[in-house]
């Protein structure tokens, strides 16, 4: 299992859907990198300049919006994840 | 529905009327970026370093002006929305 | 109306008088950006890192000098305005 | 008048004497720009961001030294002026 | 001995398996710099703004995944090492 | 007399001794920027964001060493002088 | 003496031993910048925001590896030193 230190979360990032027609795979020239996730595990916090913690805003299970480019992708037991910082999440979709 | 983080503002950007001559739409060749739109979902605050919480200064429903370039544009079912952060609306239109 | 948010104010610039010879306009060839304008909104001031508000230090109907290159140029029912930091504004003219 | 914000400074700027031989003015290639002037007006101070208030600490027609290429260069009544911050003012001529 | 100071960690970072097919070993061209490796020693903290300490919040013995380019390679005892910043820590391997 | 402002430091540069051999001046190609300097005024110390002010670290007709093209050089009365901000002075030569 | 101002420690860097074969000199092509010195001297610490003082947390005669390319080069008494910042230390060899 992977813990995410401090203000971190660790997201499954959603695979676009290919779009077909009849079946076949359209081969998408300007295919979007996805931006969007689902949060698999969240670091304690941050700690301010005066010591106090934050709390991370979101939660395991949860499909969360991320900034373009944001975060870090690495592998883990032959899957890969995106670890990024709380603050480059930008919504939670309800 | 898009929930968003901190002191962030999801907008609506309002579509700039394509000026028409007798009905024929004209290319507009220096067709600005819109600045303008309404206010769909606020955030709850951006927390400060002392760990204040300091509210989004504007209202779901309200018309506000913002930066130039501000923001990230996403897609949520269908619909283009901008997710600004609050220090980067400039103005309310009353 | 524009109400600016936080530090912002909103000037009507002011515009430069044209000189002319004998009524014929001269073509300016080095016409300076105009750097002074009238306060026609100020914003309810700036929140500090602990939480206490900095009034804009300036009025309605001031005559104001900013620094160059400052702003945002909006367009509002048909007029322009500049939407400038309170801090851009270098002095105000008595 | 002009009356400086924050910590602003509006300094008039010496002028450089021409060096002349025998009453003709000798062009100076190499002419730096001058980095003295007078004080003519100080802003009211820089507000920190604790709330407290830093006065300016130079003194109404105190000839000051400044950072070369600080500040901002205006025109008002027909003369210019430097605005200057008062963290570029390097020292007081006394 | 290596003894870290403030928030640094000293990694001995886990070298890459070389893919082998029936024991030639192949050139692998694209093979990703390692972003995994083992805490050899910790920092006794970073002393913040108001002048308390934060942990490190890793351990000696722990697998942790470090920000690709993060730290410094140095050698000791002709061994390599890494030497990291805690916050270039973004997840403990439990 | 030039009075420094805030955490700046007067100083008098150094002359690098032209190395002669029997006399003769030998055109150094390679003659490094001086780096050290006797302190001729201090000022009155740096205000930090809290309010409480830090004195200058050294004191009139010491020695001095400071960073590598940090401060700006001065004239004042025919003679050159290097005004540095104090954080850019890194040692005195006792 | 030198005595370092603040946060600063003045070392002497460790000579890299050449390697030779058979008491032959080889150029080393790829010789890399040395990180390691003994400490000379010590600053008597950084002050704070707040007012408080850092004690710089090396001592005299320790032997430090600090970071790449970090501090300034300075000769004293025909003596080559680093003059380098507490933070760019990146660790004590024991």
């Amino acid at each position: 299992m992977l813990r995410p230190l401090g203000n971190r979360v660790i997201i499954e990032v959603a695979q676009e859907e290919e779009k077909t027609i009849g079946g076949i795979v359209l081969a998408s020239a300007a295919k979007e990198k996805p931006q969007t996730g689902t949060v698999i595990a969240v670091g304690s916090g941050e700690v301010l300049k005066d010591g106090t913690k934050v709390e991370v805003p979101v939660k395991v299970g949860e499909t969360v919006m991320f900034e373009k480019y944001a975060g870090s992708e690495v592998k883990y037991e032959g899957k890969e994840y995106l670890i990024v910082a709380a603050k480059d999440i930008m919504a939670v979709v309800e």
